[in-house]
């Protein structure tokens, strides 16, 4: 009854199959291996196009800090939810990595941006008042961190009013697999077809060791040079990269990451069905791998106290997480406790 | 014949087998999972105290740089040598992390500082005239960028003369493995007991995937809070650390990083003696794992055109790194070569 | 009838007569000048106490980020109001002077924190979560940027709550006179007496050409050293400081910077008198040289075209700001403009 | 006999005079004003050209730093000599501004850069070698710390040398008055002619209280905004900006900046005559206002007893500076204290 997080999970066997099968021989370092350099094929069919650029990191801090620092520059601020990872979870990191740029933090429902407060954020923006810190970037993180999902059209929506302003969009993809496991857009139609410029593509929550793709798309391109600049300075071009790459490929061959977030969205519905069969509402929608059930502090205590692992949210919900390696035995165990 | 960097190197299967061997069960993210704790163990071992906190990245210039931001701040500078990894090869790193601090360059004969430089730098220090940039920290590497070594004895004197001014030390152990195979001196020896505040161990290019592991001793424990925050704000503190952790224990574990160290020592004194035997000149002395032998450009074309790969060094040197897995063959192939 | 701003009025004639009588043989340079020695008495006077060091700059934008940058770490955040200066009209001083602090915006009626909202705020902090930026200063702004003032015993409260959690307290007063020649309160019990550990004391506005003395009280003094190496650093130690020093001189001699402080008080007002006399709310009580008038936007343009200036403000309101040089004449003319 | 700093000289009067003519009424503030907008003219004459921008701050270190941010990536390098202002005595202010770019310090006679060291450092330059920080600026000083001077045709010879690798070119204009002062070039043959992009054209050392304005010309004025911007970020953009407006108009008006940097040079000329006279040698040329005698400690001993003011220089000599202020008394005083 582990659900405190998908990054709690091991890594999927063939994931460190592919690491024992790329430990030979000599390759060039820093991101010049023979493995990396495969690895574009196999984002190509992903994403259905050529006109990209990646690299990888071990974090999705790293990846998203290093994404949103090649087009928030010291003077700008980048628009994102309130409760956003990058606003919440990472130390200040994008703050780090601009050189001081800001968060601009707008409300909305379930950590969807508000499309009203969208809006008038985008129309605010003057950047010939000097006092002010215009926004250069828009942030969407999708899955979100309540465990909701924009669709492709609304990711397109908000994309393309940031765009009428000048900002780049980059998505916050930790979770991308969990909503395109949900079978209703492909990885194109949610990221460069929707006018997303930059995607932290993240392979670790879904089942990877570390393994977070960014994806430069069209172009934004131009600024993969800076982008792997940035990633040396930040210690983030480790020089055994086919170990990353290997990853990679073993989460996209054969649509694995999809299926493996699948498996984690199946076991978070049936987790939900338990919930809300027991009487429980829920916060938000599940349109993942995350249910966020408005239990009683002292349903929560019986849960903890019969082993079960999961964190209070603000109010009044707590987060469960579903992983791949999450099994249906565990599932049940909740139901079973919660009738105990 | 590939000489070109201990980290093309493949991983030494052991680390894959430890990779598995972890890979079961819901950890504790970031950290607190139960193979990095047990890594503490043997990290005492390994350095004979129990005096000490560790962190871990995939880097050396992320566990370099995260080191010295600990110890210097925007407003201070780290004495290191001019041709030092962090000086040169880590494209600004330290500056990225320590908000803007300087590096003061020194000279020295085979990239170890000068005794003479070093002193008159830590004279010049003043930190009541407000326009100059203290030094707040000196960073030694060992092994040096060109192979060459510090004996415990010169870093206990260096680290004396630094700490007299308050600076803080900082050892670059990217291959301090390479030094410690020598036989000549301990690790508590070569760190601690020296003076050193803080080491970036290497493991990488003796033999792991990607592990360097940053430890502090002593006084310096009280940045160990400040550490994980930068670690976490720069994108070092990934998920799944239980990866990062099992490396090292299968490095650590029966001295295997010694042996493997001394492995590729072993094949870089044959390789030195293959170019002395064939009447070349080494530039500098072989103490670890490089050898950098004056070839004339037309025999360094003629050993490339045998399909060695080695790296030209300013001053006429060619710069030939053994691995682990560096064979008695290739140096073989070398000296045959030479010949041909 | 320029309403504008309080920074478009002149300096006061005894300001550029201070100017002449310091301009005349040597002195030393960066601060180390017989003008600003002789400050520091003055200083004491105002602030009853020589438990203090201080710094001038001839900006508030960064006396503020130089302020802040002492007690905010890179890793840290300053809690203010989300209309407060800092986080407004500042275009991410803070965040570039702190190296990459964060701002954490607080609500609150007329730019006032609200007392809850810091509660919460500071409830929240947990130094141990490494994911989170924990706030390490609150900063308040008196007078606010509404025209709204704490009173001292606020001050004390909420700088109270704010060092049992351990943060520094930092005091926006670049309108510090408008509030203290109000005459509830003196300078003491408005810092140091109310626990501020260090005020940006703004005379710019009050009279002078540019100068806001920075001030570190008891404990914080320990900073003073860093305060001036940031300040070298930023390009805010002018070789000739005796001109900055000169102009705090002329501003507290005899209680000018009070005496003009309250003339602009008087204005607004009496301007404020005007407004309501003609039917107008105002959406914030006026303490001290600001007035903000819910005016109709004929009203307003109906003003505009009569010769006045002043500014649109969030939610229906309008600002005008009263200087030194503010005269019955130009309140008159506003009346007599709402009534044709 | 205060020959310690030409920054502790006073204003010229005429400085003080127009602060008093511009001190009444009110005006736009941050640069918005008459006062700055009459500047343009102005500049325009002395620089010959239209095609120009400018900022002003009261500090050389700001006005350095700000210009070479717009041009310096926190990726990259400025290319100076190693005695120059910017690497050392201005606290890492490059470095704070630049987000973190380095300095590359490069050697030469008397602060001058030489040629071959410069063409060598030019020529290493790989931005696609990731792991190194490619040079983005040259900076070069003139009149340079050592009091010697860069012709025209030199400036235009190392800026077309950065030029051609795509480097932009600053030039630390601080005494650029006693250069141009000597006769031998005008302003726009120094800069724009000779392919600087920016100059920090200093008016304070020569006789303003605090002036130094920064100047963009052709291609460079893309910049102009992010200045501005970076200007205000970083508190160099004071409300009252009608003041340091001033300055520069007294200043320039008539030649004046011309006129007294040339009596500076005169007094300096004068001095070394002196030295010569009593038969000591000079370290550097005189080629403004700076003189740098190689004094045997006894003798600079015996002169300080007598009442003199300078400063040990590094290599045995002492640095004696002249002022527009500095009298022929004085020089004759260092003649009778040298024969006593």
């Amino acid at each position: 009854m582990n659900f405190s997080s998908d990054t709690s999970a091991p890594a999927h066997p063939k994931v460190i199959e592919a690491l024992v099968s790329v430990n030979s021989g000599m390759e060039g370092s820093y991101g010049a291996d023979s493995v990396t350099a495969a690895l574009r094929e196999k984002l190509a069919a992903v994403f259905e196009t050529d006109d990209f650029d990646f690299w990888m990191t071990a974090s999705g801090t790293a990846s998203n800090a290093l994404a949103l620092s090649c087009f928030c520059s010291p003077l700008g601020a980048v628009l994102c939810h309130a409760e956003a990872h990058i606003a919440r979870d990472e130390r200040g990191a994008p703050e780090f990595f601009s050189g001081g740029g800001k968060l601009q933090l707008l409300p909305g429902f379930g950590a969807r941006i508000n499309r009203d407060a969208l809006e008038a954020a985008l129309a605010g923006i003057n950047p010939a008042f000097v006092h002010e810190t215009p926004a250069e970037v828009l942030s969407l993180t999708n899955l979100t961190e309540c465990g909701t999902a924009y669709r492709a059209e609304e990711v397109a929506l908000y994309a393309g009013f940031a765009k009428e302003k000048g900002l780049a969009v980059h998505l916050d993809g930790a979770r991308l697999g969990n909503v395109l496991a949900m079978g209703k857009s492909t990885a194109a139609e949610m990221t460069w077809k929707a006018g997303v410029d930059v995607v932290t593509f993240g392979l670790t929550k879904t089942g990877a060791i570390g393994c977070e793709v960014i994806v430069l798309f069209g172009a934004a391109r131009a600024k993969f040079a800076e982008l792997k600049a940035r990633a040396k300075r930040s210690g983030h071009m480790p020089p055994k990269m086919r170990f990353l790459a290997a990853q990679a490929h073993a989460m996209l061959e054969n649509g694995l990451w999809l299926e493996l977030a699948g498996q984690a969205n199946a076991r978070a519905t049936a987790l939900a069905d338990v919930f809300v069969s027991a009487g429980y509402e829920l916060a938000y929608p599940v349109d993942g791998n995350e249910v966020f059930p408005l239990l009683p502090e002292a349903v929560a205590k019986r849960l903890m106290a019969a082993g079960g692992k999961f964190y209070a949210w603000p109010g009044g919900a707590w987060r469960f997480v579903c992983s791949w390696s999450t099994s249906e035995a565990e599932v049940a165990s909740v139901a079973a406790a919660l009738k105990a």
